[in-house]
């Protein structure tokens, strides 16, 4: 029997994250269900931003502009850079609105296994950024009584074990220029439950504890 | 901030049936990271099936062509007749591979709660099909002694309020018909625990338990 075009978009569907055989076939006769609602929009959302976004030229975001809506926002911290492993990591730190300042999107990790280096991961450019924050000249910091360095480069890649090589190579790197270093904190998940925590991180949590 | 290409693709995504916002955010970056090979075509084939896929008016079984290609298979038993709920019930029966009839499909069942009476569901033309199913020239059948109907009605929807309450609605209005009405038989599921079990389910199966 010949693949009806149902059949091929189920087929298609099937391949997305998160949608096997049998919720594709769902969300085909959904999408069927829904044709001028939801099918053709859809087709054409597809289309439009197959199209339209790119990756930025600067910190790897995905935008309809190159240099990105974040790149270009100059209300943004531009002393501080975020070096994250994925677009997806971007739009989580600023669902939490936490990070004021810029992005370094690596897209991946160093990985021997996938055959991706430094040079895949593009850490020249992430230098080069990081060696121009140091050139930034940055507004005296009246919070604190010292300032030791001109920037700051923190290194948010994954707490995986490709992700914190990854970091510890970047860090590498990094090491000559006159720019704090940072990694995001281990600890216990807020509204998490010690008795459901791994140990390493409970370990670290514990290292790591803080006066009241 | 206007909505990209992107936040427009995500937020169609996410209106699929088992994917929420987080999901679609992530399928809509592996579409980006996968242009060619995924999403150009996958755009492409929402767009054919949107203009190419059609309800039979036969059976409202989902195909390219109207009559579909289970109503037009001469090698199906046409003096059966499984009534359903949803096309996804029809794919369900076809990869068991168990029956060789044909089908109905209703499109849902009664429901006042969402407005669909028997004029909603076409009932009227389910009973024109049982009463040419009596009409039917059928072969003898040499594995049974006597023969008692000309055809069979399988009432198979689901085995929920509303799906018995459409299964016996159906049962009545085509109690006159010399057909033989069925329904799917109630038990345990085969590789169930009965532990795991609902009290209805085991009580049908208790009642309904067969000689070994």
């Amino acid at each position: 029997m010949t693949e009806t075009p149902l059949d091929s978009l189920i087929r298609r569907l099937a391949r997305l994250p998160g949608l096997g055989p049998r919720s594709a076939s769902r969300a085909a006769l959904y999408l069927i269900k829904h044709k001028e609602q939801l099918m053709i929009p859809l087709a054409q959302a597809l289309e439009h931003a197959a199209h339209n976004m790119r990756a930025c030229t600067e910190c790897g975001n995905l935008d309809s502009t190159d240099i990105c809506h974040i790149c270009t926002d100059h209300r943004r911290d531009a002393s501080r850079l975020c070096v994250i492993e994925d677009v997806s990591d971007l739009w989580a730190i600023e669902r939490a609105g936490i990070f004021t300042g810029r992005y370094h999107i690596l897209g991946g990790t160093l990985s021997a296994i996938d055959g991706r280096g430094p040079e895949e991961l593009g850490i020249d450019r992430l230098v080069r950024r990081a060696t121009a924050l140091t050139e930034y000249n940055r507004q005296p910091d009246l919070t604190h009584q010292t300032q030791t360095a001109t920037g700051e480069v923190i290194l948010a890649t994954s707490a995986t074990v490709d992700g914190q090589t990854t970091a510890h190579y970047i860090a590498e790197r990094l090491a000559d220029l006159p720019l704090t270093l940072t990694r995001l904190a281990h600890g216990v998940p807020v509204g998490g439950e010690l008795n459901y925590l791994d140990d390493g991180t409970l370990a670290q949590a514990m290292r790591a504890r803080q006066p009241l």
